[in-house]
C-alpha cells in the first residue's frame, strides 16, 4: 500500500495555481507578474490582482465545475455555431443535477410550491386538497403569509418542526428537537457555516479537519478558504471504498505533529465513491470520534439513494443514540440533508437542513448570529425542504401519484447503478466498485505511461488529460479523480448515473470505445 | 465636531462579547470559563465552546437581528400565552421586510414565478400571455427547462442579459456587459464574496475596508469574519447625513498608520440614514477612489426608493463613465442590487446581482471559481430578479396593473417618509433628518444622563436600554443606533417606514408618548 507523501496538506499553498487548481497550465498562473511589467496601454495597475487577492481564496480548488466544465461550455457553443464534431451534443455527467438530465420534478412538490408562490391558486380546483393544506400551513408560518418575507435566520418554525418529525420517524423514534434544526441554502451552506465556527488557532494549534480521500471538493475548498489544515484519510478501494478505522487512527496520529485535529467529516452514502457504510462501521467511527474528541460532520445528503439490496442507510444520529448515553450525551455531531439529491433532485431551489447534537448552548447563539448576517435561507428552498420531509401519506389524495413518481426515480437509479458497474467492469483497464448508493460511478482507469508523459507535456494531470480527450472525442463531460483526491499513481473519474437508461447505455458504450482506443494509442 | 477615539477598529477584538456583541451583559459572555470549572453532570467538556471557536466569528456583530429581536420573539410568545401587556401585538419595525408588514407582492412577478414553478400552468387561461412569455424564456434557459436544475455559477445566461439591458436603460445608454453580471443570493452574498476576494495581508499590510458610520452591519460583520480592518468614515448628521470627501481623506490618512486601505464601501441611498447622494458627491467619491487607489463597492439596493422631489438616484457606474476614460477604464467597481427592496420587497427569494467594472480577467476566473463552490444562487431568486429588471412594458397585457401596483407601493412609501420625518421632529428631544430614500428613519434621540446611568447599571448601551424599554412598553421593535455605529455620545435608533399608513401613525404616536414619558422619568 503506497502512502502518499503529503498526508497533511496545508490549505494555503505556496503555489499560485490557476483558478481551478493544479490541473491548469502553470504558465497562465504566472500572468500577474507579466502584467505588472507590461500594464495594458492607458490602464493603471489594478488594485485587485492574483498577487494582491486573498491567498486563501486563491488556494481554493473546485473540480466539479472546473476547467473541464468550461471546456464543455465552449464545445456546446461551437456545436451551436455549426462546427462539426464527432458527436452532436455534450452530455454533462460531471454534476449530480438530475432535472438537467431530464428527470421530472415530483408533481406534488411543485404543486405545493406553486400554491405558496401564487396563493390565488388556492381557489383553483386543479390543485389537490393535500397540496393546498400544506401550502396554507407553510404560508401561515411566513411573515405576511408570504414566501417573499424574510424567515427567522434559523428557518421557518413549522418547517423545522416537520424536519424534526421526519428525523424521528426515519430513526425509529430517536427524538429530534426543532431547536436543533437549522434550515440552510443547500447542504453546502450548512457545512460551510459549521466549519467556519469550528476553525481556529495558529501554527501547530491550527484546526485539522479530517476528510476522506476521495472526497467531495466542497470540503477541501472550504478548508482552504478558512486556512485550516486538511487531514486526509484514505478510503479502501480494494474493499468497496470502505472506511477503515485503523486508517483514521493513522491519519489523526500523523496529523497531530502538524495541527490540532478537531473535526471528522464523513460522507455517507459516499460521494464520489458511492459506498454505503455498515452500521458497524458507523459505530466504529463514532467511538473513534469520542475517543479522539473530534466534532463529527455527517454529510447524509444521499440518504434516500441506496441501491444495493445488501445495504441500508443508517444515520449517524440514530447509531449515536443506540450506543448509549456516554456517546449520545457527549459526541458533538452535525448532520446535513438537502433537497438536491434523493428522488426529488431539486438542486435549483437550494434547500437544505442541518441537525446539531450536543452543541453548546452558547455556540447555538453564535450559530444563529452568524446565520443572521445573511438574513435567511431562500424561503422557497425551505418550502421545498418541507415537502421532502412531509410528503403525502396513505389516505391522502396525492399519495398514489407521489409514491409512483418516487419509486420510478429510485428504481431507475438502482438499475442504472447496476448497469454502470457491470458495463465498466467489462472494459479492460477499467475497474469499478459496486455503486451501493449516491449517484456516481468512480471507476479506476489504467492510464499507460506514454499517456502520462503526453499529459505532462500538456502540463495536465494524467486523469485531466484523459477526461479532456474523452470530452473532445465523445462530448461526455466527467470529472477527473484528481479533483476529489486519490492515492498517488491511481487514476479515476467521476461520472453521474443520471442520464436516462438508453442514453446512459450509449454513454457507457462510448466511454468503452474511447478507452480501448486510448489504450491502443498510448500503448 | 467630536472625533471618536477608535477611528479604526480591529475586526477581531480581545473582548469576548455575547453572540450579539457589546450590548449584551458581560456576565453571560464569561459563562464558558464557569462551565469549564463545573462541567454538567456526566458530560465531558465540549470540543466546540466560546473559548475554542473561531475568534473572528465570535467578533461578528449583527444588530438588525440581535438581542432586541430575540426579546421581541419572547414577548410575542408571551402574548400568545395570554400574558397581559400594555399592547396587543409586537410591531417589527427593525428590518426592511415589506411583505411581512402587509405589502402585497407584485402580481406579475408572482405569476411568472408560479408558471416557472409549475409549468402545467402555461396551459391555463388564467395567466396573462406576457407572464407566460417571460416564464417560457426563463425555463428555456434552465437545464432540463426546470427551476430545479443548478444554473451556471454566475447565474442563468438570459437573466444576466436582462440585467445588463436593464442597467443600460437605467444609465441612459452606458453599456453593460452580461459577462460582468453575477447573480447572487441577495445582495449580501455578492458583497460578502467580493470582500472575501479583496482581503489579504498581515500586520500593517492588512486590508482596510472603509465603511460609513452609521453603516449597515453586514459590512462590519463580514470585516470581522474576514479579519480585515474596519476604517470608519463619518456621515455628516448636521448636513442630512451627506458624505463629505474631506472626511474620507481624514479617515484614509489615519488608517494608513495601521493598515492598507484598499476598499471603499458606499451605501446609496443610505441605510440606515436614508440620504440620497448628489451627482457631485458621487463624482467626488469616484475621484477620491481613483486618487487613493481604492476598490469601490456601491451598495445600490435602494435605487428605486427615492422620495424627496429634490433627489434623484445616480448610479456609480453611470457617473464613472461620464467622468471620462481615465476613470471609466481604471476605477474598479462592484455594484449591487437585490429583489428584496424597491417596490417588490421580495426578501424571501434571496435574489440579487452584482456588476463588476474593470475587474482583472484573472480575478473574474477566481470569482467564478469561488462562487462555484456553492454551486449556484437559488434559481427561483434569479427568476425573481429577472422580473425586476424585465417588467411589463407599455403595450403588454400586464403593464397597467403592474404600473398601478408599483406606483401604489412607491407613493405610499414617499408619503410615509414625509409623515415620519414630520412627526418625529415634533417630539422634543428627537431630531430626524429628511428621509430622502431607502426605507428607514434614523432619528437622533436625547437620552438624559440619568437614563445613561440606568443603562450602565443594566450593562447595556444607552440606546439599547432605550429601545428595550420602548419594546417592553409599546411592543415596537426598533434597532439601537449602536448597532450601526454613531458618533460617541449621540444616540439613535433605526425604524422602518414599512407599516401601513394608519398603523405607522399609531406607531409614531406611541414612540412620541414613550419618549416624553422616558424624558420625564429620567429627568
Amino acid at each position: 500500500m503506497q502512502r502518499a507523501a503529503a498526508l497533511v496538506r496545508r490549505g494555503c499553498s505556496p503555489r499560485t495555481p490557476g483558478p481551478w487548481g493544479r490541473s491548469r497550465s502553470s504558465a497562465a498562473a504566472e500572468a500577474p507578474a507579466v502584467l505588472k511589467v507590461r500594464p495594458e496601454r492607458g490602464r493603471r495597475e489594478r488594485i485587485l490582482t492574483l498577487e494582491s487577492m486573498n491567498p486563501q481564496v486563491k488556494a481554493v480548488e473546485y473540480a466539479v465545475r472546473g476547467p473541464i466544465v468550461l471546456k464543455a461550455g465552449e464545445i456546446e457553443l461551437e456545436l451551436q455555431r455549426g462546427i462539426k464534431k464527432p458527436f452532436t451534443e455534450v452530455i454533462r455527467a460531471n454534476i449530480g443535477d438530475a432535472q438537467a438530465m431530464g428527470q421530472q420534478p415530483i408533481t406534488f412538490l411543485r404543486q405545493v410550491m406553486a400554491l405558496c408562490t401564487y396563493p390565488n391558486l388556492l381557489d383553483s380546483p386543479s390543485f389537490p386538497e393535500d397540496a393546498k393544506k400544506r401550502a396554507r400551513r407553510i404560508l401561515q408560518a411566513c411573515g405576511g403569509n408570504s414566501l417573499g418575507s424574510y424567515s427567522a435566520s434559523q428557518g421557518v418554525n413549522c418547517i423545522r418542526e416537520d424536519v424534526a418529525a421526519y428525523i424521528t420517524r426515519r430513526d425509529g423514534g430517536v427524538p429530534a428537537d426543532p431547536d436543533n434544526i437549522y434550515l440552510t441554502t443547500g447542504a453546502s451552506d450548512g457545512i460551510t457555516t459549521i466549519l467556519k465556527i469550528l476553525v481556529s488557532g495558529d501554527g501547530k494549534s491550527r484546526t485539522g479537519v479530517m476528510i476522506s480521500v476521495p472526497q467531495y471538493p466542497l470540503y477541501s475548498a472550504v478548508i482552504s478558504e478558512l486556512d485550516a489544515i486538511q487531514v486526509n484519510y484514505y478510503l479502501d478501494e480494494e474493499n468497496c471504498w470502505a472506511l477503515n478505522v485503523n486508517e483514521l487512527r493513522r491519519a489523526v496520529r500523523e496529523a497531530k505533529d502538524h495541527c490540532d485535529p478537531k473535526v471528522l467529516c464523513i460522507i455517507n452514502p459516499g460521494n464520489p465513491t458511492g459506498q454505503v457504510q455498515s452500521r458497524k462501521c458507523i459505530e466504529d467511527v463514532i467511538h473513534f470520534a469520542w475517543e479522539e474528541k473530534l466534532f463529527l460532520l455527517a454529510d447524509e445528503v444521499y440518504q434516500d439513494n441506496v441501491y444495493s439490496p445488501d445495504c441500508r442507510f443508517h444515520s449517524f444520529k440514530k447509531v449515536l443514540y443506540e450506543m448509549g448515553p456516554e456517546y449520545s450525551s457527549n459526541v458533538e455531531l452535525a448532520s446535513f440533508h438537502s433537497t438536491s439529491k434523493g428522488y426529488m433532485g431539486e438542486c435549483g431551489y437550494r434547500g437544505g437542513y442541518m441537525e446539531v447534537i450536543n452543541l453548546h448552548p452558547e455556540i447555538k447563539g453564535q450559530l444563529v448570529k452568524l446565520l443572521s448576517v445573511r438574513l435567511c435561507p431562500p424561503v422557497s428552498g425551505q418550502a421545498a425542504m418541507d415537502i421532502v420531509v412531509n410528503p403525502p401519506v396513505p389516505g391522502e389524495e396525492s399519495f398514489e401519484q407521489f409514491s409512483r413518481e418516487k419509486e420510478s426515480v429510485l428504481g431507475d437509479l438502482a438499475r442504472k447503478a447496476k448497469l454502470t458497474e457491470d458495463l465498466f467492469n467489462q472494459v479492460p483497464g477499467i475497474h469499478c466498485n459496486p455503486l451501493q448508493g449516491s449517484m456516481y460511478a468512480f471507476p479506476r482507469v489504467f492510464i499507460p505511461p506514454k499517456a502520462v508523459e503526453a499529459a505532462q507535456a500538456h502540463k495536465m494531470a494524467p486523469d485531466m488529460f484523459y477526461c479532456m480527450k474523452l470530452l473532445e472525442e465523445t462530448g461526455i463531460c466527467v470529472v477527473p479523480g484528481s479533483g476529489f483526491g486519490q492515492r498517488e499513481g491511481t487514476y479515476h473519474f467521476r461520472m453521474t448515473i443520471l442520464p436516462p437508461v438508453e442514453k446512459l447505455k450509449t454513454v457507457l458504450q462510448k466511454v468503452k470505445d474511447f478507452h480501448v482506443k486510448f489504450l491502443e494509442k498510448y500503448a
